[in-house]
């Protein structure tokens, strides 16, 4: 697939599912993947072939249930938006109830932190060893 | 189910679909429908059964298909967020690049209207004939 330069600039590769190529939002204030299909000129859900769909709502499920267990959050957030970049990308985001945007969705809320260096490798390698297990 | 009573008065029943009873919003900026799976004690996508959750996307699917053909949006917002009321929700939204809230997300955007009586009862009668072609 070509790869939305903001989606890649903003975002570091994990691995790449069945459909999905999984990435890491680069903001460390939020456990905060991004799904986006390995298809080209996809905007929408249903630009999806069923199959796909099926795939897509699998692989939700799937990152969910990583999120959950890693980082356990107070409550999951799962978005298909698009409005900035059109290429289809799905949020799916650990939330806190103490977290700094809380109740809000995170989109524009102006909160935003870089994960260092140290942190960032750690957050990619705890997430790839989470989704190889899955995907033996 | 038991119906959160803040999804209850934000919203106007629309139809019962297999999984979801399916809310128009009371946002009159926005075409914005809320698919409510009709089982109780759930919060998060992956609280329901695989079966379900299948459901869920067709659901997602065919309301996607159906504001797409109604109101011709240029981008879908799906989302599952619930962050202020937990009961499961999905938001399928039709968004306009001329909309008063875009590229935002509506949610905490201020971007809110009362439908007038009339226009309501118009969208809804409109969304009822859209779900009943499909239901037959």
């Amino acid at each position: 697939m070509n790869l939305d330069p903001r989606l890649e600039e903003s975002s570091v590769f994990v691995t790449d599912l069945e459909l999905c190529q999984v990435r890491l939002s680069s903001n460390g204030k939020f456990p905060w993947i991004l799904l986006i299909p390995r298809l080209d000129d996809i905007t929408e859900i249903i630009d999806l072939e069923e199959a796909s769909q099926i795939l897509l709502l699998q692989e939700i499920a799937l990152t969910s249930q990583i999120l959950k267990d890693l980082f356990a959050p107070h409550k999951l957030n799962v978005a298909a938006l698009g409005n900035v970049v059109p290429q289809l990308h799905v949020h799916v985001i650990a939330r806190y109830t103490h977290d700094e945007a809380w109740p809000n969705p995170v989109w524009n809320s102006g909160v935003s932190e870089t994960y260092s260096e140290e942190a960032l490798d750690k957050r990619i390698s705890q997430l790839k060893d989470a989704y190889s297990v899955y995907k033996r």
